[in-house]
């Protein structure tokens, strides 16, 4: 892993970025043509837990990109689909790793290519104070791990370049169990986050009166966790817990969605509370309570077409 | 009934003092001293579907409001509490007709008097231009009823006195079915259109997509007539089917809770899903929905004081 290029410099696509350039060769695929000549002019500055400036090829362009061994996208759940029809054909050597939120973004990619895929989930979160500067705040991990067939070698490979790089990166022979912890995490956090205003605070774990809000996300833990079941998953943390422990610890996070919420944009809600409302159908599991927020988070989004 | 006393004057106050006006003296009892002093130097006007021009006595200073035979409370739930207890031990001949929206609204007047009381529910909407000006945008029935023991004839006696002020009133014996039909309704659109942003809209009735709005909507129009049914209760008419004609009338409605949730100002959460899932809690009927969001919607409140 010599030469690696990070599809969507968003804020995880930039700490990857920022970070993977002390050891490698970095590309930056970006949506907009003035992050790329921004990025090409000026760089990538990261801030916070770790503090550098990286060199980085930026192109808005996949024809102009370098080529690589590795792509790691890190789009958000409404870019994936137009960043890997552009990658589609091209670069048949590489190996793929998809670090989104949510689950189902391996079948975006595998539908638009055969490259091996490695499946990520990551903890890290960082502010984006510009297109060339990103703050490193939670300096969390990243687990990596096969999906289908690629080797768990090409996964330790790509996790040891990471470390390297000075991110914390485990790789696992199994990811779905993370993965799918993760999943009911964000699930029952995000949304709420989205509909009341509140970043993650430690009114998401009150249980005192009955309509307290940890209630609500107790619900929604335990209907996710009913899915996983179902879905012969067992879970590698214990997302009532991970709610818990994250309320705690002090500054409260502002989660994503809430942030697409304020700034009216299309939220990740599709990848997050969809795909488990559809696995949960598909196990013929009920999920009432998820059905809701996720209905509830799409009004919203339609409320800004109004 | 002479004299009337309309106690709080937004839309709904409003509007009956503007038509009662014609046909008694009226009274209203406010909260802010500069709406008072605004309603006795220009009077009240009514436009929209009925156009006139209301004088009234107005006054924040309970002590200082005329004698009355009946008082009409219709504030908001947040004032209810203040403005009973300012009544509390006045004008014991009168009768208190309480038309705020959800249920419960009889026991905290009861709790600060022994005065008769008619139950209300009103149909009526319209929209608060100034202070002394309202817009009677639809003019759809009220309905009362007695509570406890009130005489039929004291509740036909008032309705009679509203008919002939130009408003539309029905008389019922027992006004729980309609008041329950009304809270069923509310409980299922007003938090739904509070925390999406939606009018209450065609989205509301959609049901092709299983994420679709409507779905979300008809189940907790379910879980209410489940607590309904639990209480004894035989609903007046079909929340879902209220919500689906609603939908269809052309211009949609835009719910109270959505005006206080941008506005920022606290709800009627309490009156309206609270008093649902407290009923549904004392007759051991399971109301996972509405409690959700109860929890997202007190989420919201707190998320302004954070």
């Amino acid at each position: 892993m010599k030469r690696v290029c990070i599809v969507g410099a968003g804020v995880i696509g930039s700490l990857f970025a920022g970070h993977l350039a002390r050891v490698c060769e970095v590309s930056v695929l970006t949506r907009r043509r003035e992050h790329a000549d921004a990025l090409n002019a000026d760089g990538l500055r990261v801030t916070g837990k770790t503090e550098h400036r990286a060199r980085v090829t930026a192109s808005d362009d996949p024809s102009a990109l370098p080529a690589f061994e590795v792509a790691i996208v890190a789009t958000k759940a409404s870019g994936l689909e137009p960043a890997v029809t552009a990658l589609e054909g091209r670069f048949p050597e590489a190996t793929v790793v998809t670090v989104l939120n949510g689950i189902g973004a391996e079948e975006v990619v595998r539908a638009h290519g055969a490259w091996p895929i490695v499946s990520g989930v990551t903890f890290m979160s960082g502010t984006r104070h510009s297109d060339t500067h990103v703050e490193y705040i939670l300096d969390t991990e990243t687990w990596l791990g096969p999906y289908e067939d690629t080797p768990f070698e090409v996964v330790r490979d790509i996790a040891d370049t990471m470390i390297a790089s000075g991110l914390k990166v485990e790789a696992l022979p199994d990811l779905r169990p993370a993965q799918w912890s993760k999943l009911i995490f964000n699930a029952a956090v995000n949304p709420t986050a989205a509909l009341t205003g509140l970043p993650h605070d430690l009114h998401f774990a009150e249980e005192g009166d009955p309509g307290d809000l940890g209630h609500l996300v107790h619900g929604l833990v335990d209907e996710g966790k009913a899915v996983a079941a179902a879905a012969g998953i067992e879970l590698h943390d214990d997302p009532w817990e991970m709610n818990v422990l994250a309320t705690q610890r002090g500054s409260a996070h502002y989660p994503s969605m809430l942030e697409d919420v304020d700034a009216r944009r299309e939220t990740e809600i599709e990848l997050i509370t969809g795909s488990l409302v559809r696995e949960a159908a598909r196990h013929d599991v009920p999920a009432p309570l998820h059905s809701l927020l996720y209905a509830l988070v799409r009004g919203k989004e339609a409320s800004w077409q109004a």
